[in-house]
C-alpha cells in the first residue's frame, strides 16, 4: 500500500485532521473542539491522542505513513518545530510541538503557520492549479497570507508574505501592529464593516445599509456584500473602496512576485464573483502591462479544507 | 590551480569583464565600447574575441574556468540563454547569446538580467554580507531590482522584481508603462527632476534651485540632492517626498519577503547616508513592528562592480 499523510489544521476553536494519499486526495477527516484551558497545555496531547484513536479505528500503523503536517496561529520556529504566542490557543511559552508529537505518534512531524498552510493547499489541489508561483490573500477576521515562489513558500527572517500590513494608505486607519493603513484595515471582515461606518457618516443618499448603521445593528462584511449585490448605493461604494486596495495590494505583490495566480480565500472571499471582478478591475489599472497580462487572480477553491491538505504536503519533505 | 569565474556586465555604452576567482575576488578587469551598430551584431563576436583575448594575454585556458555568467538589459529566457527587446542594445528579434558565446569560447554560459545580477553581486560579497534573504533597489534612469529569498533570485513569471513599478501614489505621475503613480516616477534620477519641477511650481520662498528652474538651468537628481544637502528649502522638499516614496515601497517589499537587507544601488544612491537616513525614517513608519525591528536599509557598497561580480555568481550553478 502507498504511503499516506497526515494534515492537521490547529485553530482556536476546533482541529481539523484528514489523512490523504501522498497525492492530495483526502480519504478521511474528522475534528475535535480545541480545549485552550490551562494554558493551551491539552492541546498536544489531544492531537496525539486524537491521531492514535483514529490510527486504531482504520487498522493503520504509524509505518503506513510518510509524516504529519500542521498549521498552527502563532510564530513558528520550524527547525526547532516549536509555537510561540498564539494568543487564541493561550500558548503565550514556547510549545514543543514537534518533539512531543512524533514522540506520541511515532510519525515525523513538519510545521508551518495556518496561512502559509492554507496558502499551500490552494497552490496544490486548488486554484493555484500546482503552479510554481502562487500569492494567497486570505479576507478573515485579519488578512494574511502565503507567498509560493518557485515552487517554496517564502519565509525570509520569518515573517515574510505578511500582506495584510501592506501600508495601502499612509494616513489611513489605525492598525492593531500600530502602524495607520495596513490593507488588513480595509479589507479583513472588521476592516470592511470599518469602511462602512466611516463612509456612512458623510453620507445623505437613500441605503439600507446606512439605515442599519444609524439604527446601530450589528452589521457585518457579509451584510455590506450582500446590500451591495441588491445595488444597495452606499454599500457599493464601500465594496468599492475594499476592492480598490485589495486590487492595488494584488498588484504591488505581483510586480514583486510575478506570480502565475493571486488567490483570494477566507470568509470576505464568500462574496465571490462580485468581489473578484471588482477587485481585479482595481489590479488591471495598477499592475503594469506585463503583469496585467499574464498573472491571474483567482477565488480560492478549497475552503476549509485548504488547511489540512496544505499542511500534509509539508510533510512531503519526508518521503 | 582553482577554477576561475568569468563575469560580463554588458550595457548600453560599455560591456565591463572581469576573472575573478570561486569566492569572488577579481583577479582581472577590463573593459570595450559596446558597439550597437548594424542591429547590436557586433556585440556578442565583440564579447567572444575580447574573452579569447585576454585568456591569450593571460596564458590561460578554457578548461580553467568554471563558466561564464553575464547580465544583460532586455528580457531574458535562461534556459534557452537568449535575449530580446534589448533596445539600448539595438536587439529587436531574439539574439541566441548562450549557444554563439559557448560556441565561441568553448566555456559554459549563463546569463540573467542586469538588475538581478547586480542584486547577486551586493548579495555576494557587497552590502548583502551573503545573507539568505536580500532586496536591492537601483535608482538609475529608471528604478530597478533583483530579490533574493532563501539564496535563490525570484523571477517568477519572469519579470519578479519590478520594483520600479510598485504603485506609490494612485493617480500620481504618468509612468513610461502607461500607469500612474509608478515608484520609478520618483524615485529615478530623471524622477527626482520631475519631483522638483512639480514642487518649484507652487513653491513662492527662497531657493537656489528654484531660481535654477526658473532660468530655465538644466538640472539633475545630483544637483537636488546637493543643494539639500545645503538647506536649500525647495530641495530638501523635493528629498524628502522623493525618501517617502522609497520608504514606502521599502516596507511593502519587506512585508511580502522580510528580508534582512533592503539595499538600495544605482546612481541616486550617489546622495549617501543622507538618502538613506531619510529613507531609512519613512521605512520605519511604514513596516510593521517585526519587519521594522529586524531589517535593515544599507547602501550598495560595490559600484560598478557588482554586474560583473553578480554576472560571475551565475557560472557557480557549473561548478
Amino acid at each position: 500500500m502507498d504511503k499516506k499523510l497526515i494534515g492537521v489544521d490547529l485553530g482556536g476553536t476546533t482541529i481539523k485532521f484528514a489523512i490523504l494519499t501522498a497525492d492530495g486526495e483526502i480519504q478521511q477527516k474528522w475534528s475535535i473542539e480545541t480545549n485552550i484551558l490551562d494554558e493551551g497545555s491539552h492541546i498536544v496531547p489531544d492531537i496525539i491522542e486524537s491521531i492514535n484513536h483514529h490510527l486504531n479505528l482504520y487498522e493503520m500503523t504509524p509505518d503506513q505513513f510518510i509524516g504529519i503536517g500542521m498549521g498552527t496561529p502563532g510564530t513558528v520556529d520550524r527547525a526547532a518545530g516549536t509555537v510561540v504566542g498564539a494568543y487564541n490557543l493561550n500558548w503565550k511559552t514556547v510549545q514543543n510541538v514537534k518533539a512531543e508529537i512524533e514522540k506520541g505518534t511515532g510519525i515525523k512531524f513538519a510545521l508551518d503557520n495556518d496561512a502559509n498552510v492554507a496558502a499551500l493547499g490552494e497552490r496544490w489541489k486548488g486554484a493555484g492549479e500546482n503552479a510554481a508561483n502562487v500569492a494567497f490573500i486570505t479576507l478573515g477576521t485579519g488578512v494574511g497570507g502565503g507567498l509560493i515562489a518557485d515552487g517554496n513558500l517564502l519565509h525570509g527572517l520569518g515573517a515574510a508574505g505578511e500582506v495584510g500590513h501592506i501600508n495601502v494608505q499612509p494616513d489611513g486607519y489605525l492598525c492593531t501592529c500600530g502602524n495607520k493603513g495596513c490593507l488588513e484595515t480595509y479589507a479583513s471582515a472588521t476592516g470592511v464593516v470599518r469602511v462602512a461606518r466611516d463612509m456612512a457618516e458623510e453620507f445623505a443618499g437613500d441605503s439600507e445599509l446606512k439605515r442599519a448603521l444609524d439604527n446601530g445593528e450589528e452589521i457585518s462584511s457579509k451584510m455590506v456584500f450582500d446590500l451591495a449585490k441588491q445595488d444597495d448605493i452606499l454599500a457599493k461604494r464601500v465594496v468599492d473602496r475594499v476592492c480598490y486596495y485589495l486590487g492595488l495590494a494584488s498588484a504591488n505583490i505581483s510586480s514583486i512576485l510575478h506570480p502565475e495566480y493571486v488567490v483570494i480565500g477566507g470568509g470576505v472571499s464568500a462574496a465571490g464573483d462580485f468581489l473578484l471582478e471588482q477587485v481585479e478591475a482595481y489590479f488591471k489599472q495598477f499592475a503594469f502591462p506585463t503583469i496585467r497580462n499574464t498573472t491571474k487572480l483567482k477565488l480560492a477553491q478549497l475552503g476549509n479544507s485548504a488547511g489540512v491538505i496544505g499542511a500534509a504536503s509539508l510533510a512531503l519533505e519526508f518521503k
